[in-house]
């Protein structure tokens, strides 16, 4: 079948106009503190992006209604990319980041939950603008178009499959009905988790406005920060401590916070679910052997603070926010390459978290364990069990090609990096926390350092990476295969 | 059924016999030489090993012959640590290297024909003992303990698990009758090989001496030099180039030299092989784009230059033998990363080359490309082919599996080795090497260094990762599970 065009731009409109209409709050924010240039840019973009998706969702009507994987492939990919296009718009207009290139770099990472910068000097820029960018970080946690699909129902019957190329994570059994409602019921659980956390941070002693920009970065687990310093900026153990579980908490399966609330025996349900067990294993083993290698190789003054600075790290790359409140690249070697492999990980599925997934490590670790039993008892039939299931054949080949694609991916646009002749360190970290969505990485893309100082090809490249490991890869690059435009030949 | 413990013993009397045996050779190397001290050392070492192994050969009578997977898996990995042993007896009698740890590390090295060395000042070393440090690499290549089976046929029935274990590569079809029978077509075209490269260095000018060592290196895709500076002493294209020609030979399917000769079509058949025709592909993109990054960069004078060192180097990591004509250490980035995949690649199944192997490489793509032609038709049937032929779904899981298996070993090696409070490139590239059997790695153990300076734990694990690496993985890393050793319960 034919892609849906006319269906496809009217997608992008529905986009244009929720952009439009997010972009509400930063104006708000410009306004309240007397920052008139910014508050009119924020007037003219809001304007003209309305205005734009009104006449673009209003003036075609969609011959047909069905979608195919493709048209959902399609709209998502250029949507998430239109998205980015058009949330950068403030920071050019009002001068705070003037190249196209760094613009987009800077909204494609708060959009897709990234957290990298390009930005040096940060808290000198206006109010409504720092706003913004951190308010890209919760806007991108749940999905944008997850958002436009929930509260936009008249884009039709192709809901469930933008829904599915957008979710975080695989899809192991199918438990929602319509995709709208699964949609409604996640976005509760944000709101009422970025309460939470704003209250906290309130009770903790930030100001309103920090508190909320903090929390839209820890809750979308993004990690753009107002200040130039990150969390680290705050000096506070009890700060710390929220940040730390609230980012914990943003990576956990939101759907389990449904079941927890609905379903008798409450929490409970959380230990029956082996994703959720083993995120919480992988939290307390990274954070015990980074405290004890902090300790005995005496970085900070006692068990205490050790403890204290490695569990926020260990959750801010995990659940791949990338806030940060120490220098980790100053860390030993073996706290650093704990964090590597924390990179990769990443949250768990249908949270904010970005990276491969809990669920995904977990598959591969069982697969590994069957490719033992198999070898030891050839005429046996092994299978492998999530949550006392036997998974199918199909997820778990899946799951494997999703691992390779990840790989495959950060190797070659490791590659690609390279070419900009900087030492492999940087150059690896730089595409593996991308992808990854995590933020700062080692050496010069290290937590004290920003991806300024990179040339425009390599941080539109970035960027795109940003977008493919937001879009769980396969979603995203399938655009770049022949097979997807060259699929009716 | 419980571990056969009698044909156990059995075998590892016959492998001590065999590493007993082929010390001859350094020992007529020794006496020609006038090295009368190496020559007792020699006679000593093979008098007392040959007598220990026939007094357990002929002194245990199995009481049953079959054997299960389980005891293929000790047989050979314990094998391979005691021959490691036993070949390391003379280099700690003679004083070589007197401390056990380093010559347990050089001579899992050789055997396993990985080719990384503890030693700074190999020259000044007596001529039988560097003979013998060669020569383990010629007898690794092919597997020592297929060695012992083509030989003493009378190990029984067990010979077909043993060749198994030890194989290099996955079995994609089970073509092999006889087990002994094909170990013998192995050797033979090993021996071609070797007697091949040997007239080839000669007639480029080389002594006898440095003609077999550094064959022993090559065929073996072991890379032991008697040189301080590797194959960069000769200082000579010819060398290099014909040094580059059979390391690429080497790391061919051997079974596919066999076909071309005996079936019709000749190399033709070469080409119907998905395997070889993607090893060429690797070597030809990764010889092209280093040399235009070498010439590019003005690292070398010219392009033919560019291209001598570019071909050397990827020819010596593809293959994992780990020769070196120039330090690529100090390559431009780009060039460094592309042969850090390479480092992860290695030879075609059924060579003597390590790593994950071409033919896993090639799958691992195919799923992915499967990956995208299953998102765009969600209700055909897709399968993975090699060869025009359909792999089954047990083979692809295999492959999965292996590779995952491999990535798990090489993260939690590096954390191992990270404790010893070194830079990451170095620990990272270290474990990458030994894994691979590949031999120098990147920085501190990059090609003008060596593995010397770590502490006797870490050349232990090392050692143990070289075993591991050369019994792809799960022979090995099986002796490690709970669920081998109670298998029973």
């Amino acid at each position: 079948m034919n892609l849906n065009f006319k269906l496809f731009f009217r997608s992008l409109g529905a986009l244009m106009m929720v952009m439009g209409g997010v972009m509400i709050f930063p104006l708000i924010v410009s306004i309240l503190y007397n920052e008139l240039e910014t508050a009119i840019t924020f007037i003219v973009t809001i304007v003209s992006t309305l205005l734009i998706g009104l006449v673009i969702y209003f003036g075609i009507t969609p011959t047909r209604t069905r979608l195919t994987a493709r048209d959902g492939f399609l709209i998502v990919s250029v949507g998430w990319i239109l998205a980015s296009v058009v949330g950068a718009i403030p920071f050019i207009a009002s001068g705070a980041i003037p190249n196209f290139f760094d613009a987009f770099f800077e909204t494609s990472s708060g959009l897709t939950t990234t957290g990298a910068t390009i930005l040096k000097e940060i808290e000198s820029l206006p109010k409504g603008i720092l706003f913004w960018r951190s308010f890209t970080n919760w806007i991108g946690g749940m999905g944008i178009l997850v958002f436009a699909v929930a509260f936009l129902p008249s884009l039709g019957i192709g809901a469930n499959l933008i829904a599915a190329s957008e979710a975080p994570g695989p899809t192991l059994d199918k438990i929602t009905p319509k995709i709208s409602d699964t949609a409604k019921r996640l976005y509760q659980i944000y709101l009422i988790l970025t309460f939470l956390e704003v209250i906290c941070l309130l009770l903790a002693g930030t100001n309103l406005y920090d508190a909320l920009t903090h929390t839209f970065g820890s809750v979308g687990t993004g990690g753009f920060s107002n200040y130039n310093d990150s969390v680290a900026h705050f000096n506070s153990p009890l700060i710390d401590g929220i940040i730390t579980t609230f980012m914990l908490l943003s990576a956990i399966n939101f759907n389990l916070y449904f079941y927890a609330f609905k379903n008798k025996g409450g929490i409970k349900n959380l230990f029956a679910d082996s994703e959720f067990k083993f995120y919480l294993w992988i939290v307390a083993m990274a954070i015990l052997f980074i405290t004890l290698n902090l300790f005995v190789t005496g970085i900070y003054k006692g068990i205490g603070e050790s403890l204290r600075f490695s569990s926020f790290q260990v959750a801010s790359i995990l659940t791949t926010t990338g806030f940060m409140s120490a220098d980790y690249d100053v860390w030993p070697t073996f706290s650093k390459m704990v964090l590597l492999i924390l990179f990769c990980v990443g949250g768990c599925s249908s949270s904010t978290g970005g990276g491969i997934k809990v669920i995904r490590i977990l598959v591969m670790l069982k697969l590994i364990g069957r490719g033992i039993a198999v070898r030891l008892h050839p005429n046996v039939i092994i299978s492998v069990k999530i949550n006392e299931k036997k998974l199918s054949i199909d997820t778990v080949s899946s799951i494997a090609n999703f691992i390779f694609l990840y790989i495959a991916t950060v190797l070659v646009g490791t590659i690609l990096i390279c070419l900009e002749g900087i030492d492999i360190v940087t150059s690896f970290s730089a595409v593996l926390t991308c992808i990854g969505n995590v933020g700062p990485g080692f050496n010069l893309v290290g937590p004290v350092n920003n991806f300024g100082f990179f040339s425009s090809p390599v941080k539109f490249l970035l960027s795109l990476f940003m977008l493919a490991g937001r879009l769980e890869l396969f979603t995203f690059l399938m655009l770049f295969t022949r097979k997807f435009w060259l699929y009716d030949k």
